[in-house]
């Protein structure tokens, strides 16, 4: 990259109020490991069903149980999208809840420590029967069909004022954690409101404050804007953690995802597949990892004015260190005006 | 391990204030990547001097700037440990210091974002001078030698007023993010307090506000201690973010990493030594990292109270993904005192 010999800054933005550290310079340093995590995504390589695959049409059985599916219109296959129970979850439907965090105290009394049961939801989103078809492969209505199961699931889940909190990612190719190589997605819904998420609540609350707007609807896009479709932006954010890291936002106020309608899903999947496609041509077919920045469910009314959704994609192109482990804070070697400037530019046949 | 049925829990400890999950039913979950991470910490098979290691002894003239040398007081080679500058930093000693935060302002007029020049240092602490020659392999004088050069370097660093912290972390392996296998570590200073740092004080700040005392003084021992040594103990922490994660705390109230002496650095060293080699044997050499959370420098006295550093140890087992990244809350399969209870047991001869 041309920036190489630019000085580092530091920055941090009014949405996650988090340093980061951009310095070129670090993208230089040699490694002397043999086998550095593959930067390819490491997708299964032959196509069609396999038969080892439970996410595969055909191996249903071998699956948790559904919860719903989205059915095919035409032939081929019975279901477009599966939306099933994770077999491993990390929480469970089948704890008892507490309505309150209860403080935990040994016989020995220590305060401020916290424990309650696992009660929530894990649940697997299926993105195709196909096992070699993957999200971007899709047509803009095909995402759309993925981006509104995960809207139907959270508005189950929010049916439960247990639930405070819901989390949609998705992990591509094993440096990205992936364990399973058909294309999905996981939905998990918590009693609580996560750590990342309520700094993030904080500092848009602050934001507002201060100059009452909406830190999202007043983001800078100056040098930062990639993409644009009817309803969306996706932008290389000012204090981008990861090299490439891309966010897809409304151009509107949103609170919460699953405000989303048909309309805008597909205009969504367009520019989500979009942004997947240019990821992939530029940087080999990366690994990668998307996340859902939604707002906490049962929420008063005084919260929205500042909450508004989007979606981190990140491309995991090396593995982080006990700097970014201990300090919260990310060393990134690509400006992001500079990502912005090159995945502009790539042209998607 | 006998636990896998137990019900998953979710935890946040008085120190970090972070949730995680407790999970063992994760652990069953299959892969179908061929390659997974390593589990091995991939360290250089040779032993000996390597000739394409700046770090070896005899190829000084390879790095970047010495700051200071350890000497060896008998003969094999001039030096026992090297402090150097990194020569690909993240942050520059010849950046200009600005005294204050200039709030970051594009001509749209974009509030809440800062961006500061990079100023601060990034050092090299090269443990050894023979490449095959890991940190555990020192004797716990040895690993002192080590421990005092990070205090050294400390003090010099804390002579700067614009300096506000000071991060010491270490990483052993490719999937632990190293890019060198000789065993180092590395000091990296800061001129604004990190994120996860400034969440730590909050916590433990608010914790004293409450009971009068410092969280790390109370810490939990009951079943979850795994070693002690005259001045310090080792612990599985109550929200464990990680399978193994360990943290050797002092016994004593101390704020700053820097304090250690003579005296405890050996003890330290001993405690440290065999923690790393008890992971090693229970886990196969796994890749790791460890930190040093130590309280920000230039601090007025009130916040040393309730501050108290600590080293936290993490073996890499696996690749974190989407969930961890979007929400800060790890998903960890193993409970922290079936941890302890594992690693207390374990037999270094
Ligand atoms: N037959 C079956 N029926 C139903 N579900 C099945 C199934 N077989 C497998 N599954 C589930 O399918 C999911 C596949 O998920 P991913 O490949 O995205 O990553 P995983 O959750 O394993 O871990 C990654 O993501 C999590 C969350 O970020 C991290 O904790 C972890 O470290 C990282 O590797 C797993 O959660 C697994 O439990
Ligand atoms: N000849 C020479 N003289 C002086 N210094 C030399 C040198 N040759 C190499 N170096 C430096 O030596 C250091 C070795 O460090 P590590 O192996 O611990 O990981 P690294 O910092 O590369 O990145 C890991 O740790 C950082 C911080 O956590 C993460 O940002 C990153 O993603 C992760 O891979 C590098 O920082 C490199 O710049």
């Amino acid at each position: 990259m041309a920036t190489d010999n630019r000085n580092p800054e530091i920055r941090k933005d009014a949405i996650n109020n988090r340093f980061v550290i951009l310095s070129p310079a670090r993208s230089r340093r040699p490694s002397d490991f043999k086998s550095k995590p593959q930067s390819k995504s490491d997708s299964n390589p032959s196509s069609g069903a396999q038969p080892q695959c439970p996410f595969c049409a055909g191996n249903e059985h071998q699956c948790a149980p559904e919860i719903f599916r989205v059915l095919e219109d035409d032939s081929m296959s019975d279901w477009k999208v599966r939306v099933i129970e994770n077999l491993y979850p990390a929480l469970s439907r089948r704890i008892e809840v507490k309505s309150e965090l209860q403080e935990y105290r040994q016989a020995n009394g220590t305060a401020g420590e916290v424990s309650l049961g696992g009660f929530g939801s894990h649940d697997v989103v299926i993105e195709s029967p196909v096992h070699s078809v993957h999200l971007p492969d899709l047509s803009p209505a095909g995402v759309a069909v993925v981006l509104l199961a995960y809207k139907k699931r959270i508005e189950q889940i929010c049916v439960d004022e247990s639930i405070r909190y819901v989390q949609v990612f998705k992990n591509h190719g094993a440096s990205a954690g992936a364990s399973m190589s058909h294309s999905h997605s996981q939905i998990l819904a918590l009693p609580v409101v996560p750590t990342t998420a309520s700094a993030r609540l904080d500092s848009m609350k602050e934001y507002h404050n201060q100059t009452g707007r909406c830190s999202l609807c007043d983001i800078q896009k100056d040098k930062l804007l990639i993409d644009e479709s009817t309803h969306f932006i996706s932008i290389a954010p000012f204090a981008s953690t990861f090299p490439f890291e891309t966010w897809i936002v409304p151009r509107h106020h949103s609170s919460h995802y699953h405000e989303l309608n048909e309309d805008k899903a597909i205009d969504l999947g367009g520019l989500l597949k979009l942004t997947l496609l240019k990821l992939s041509l530029q940087l080999n077919d990366p690994p990668y990892n998307f996340m859902i920045h939604t707002s906490p469910l049962q929420v008063t009314s005084s919260q929205l004015p500042y909450t508004h959704w989007y979606i981190q994609i990140v491309p995991q192109l090396s593995t982080i260190g006990g700097f970014e482990m201990g300090t919260g804070c990310y060393i990134n070697p690509v400006f992001p005006e500079d990502a912005a400037k090159i995945l502009r530019e790539v042209e998607v046949s």
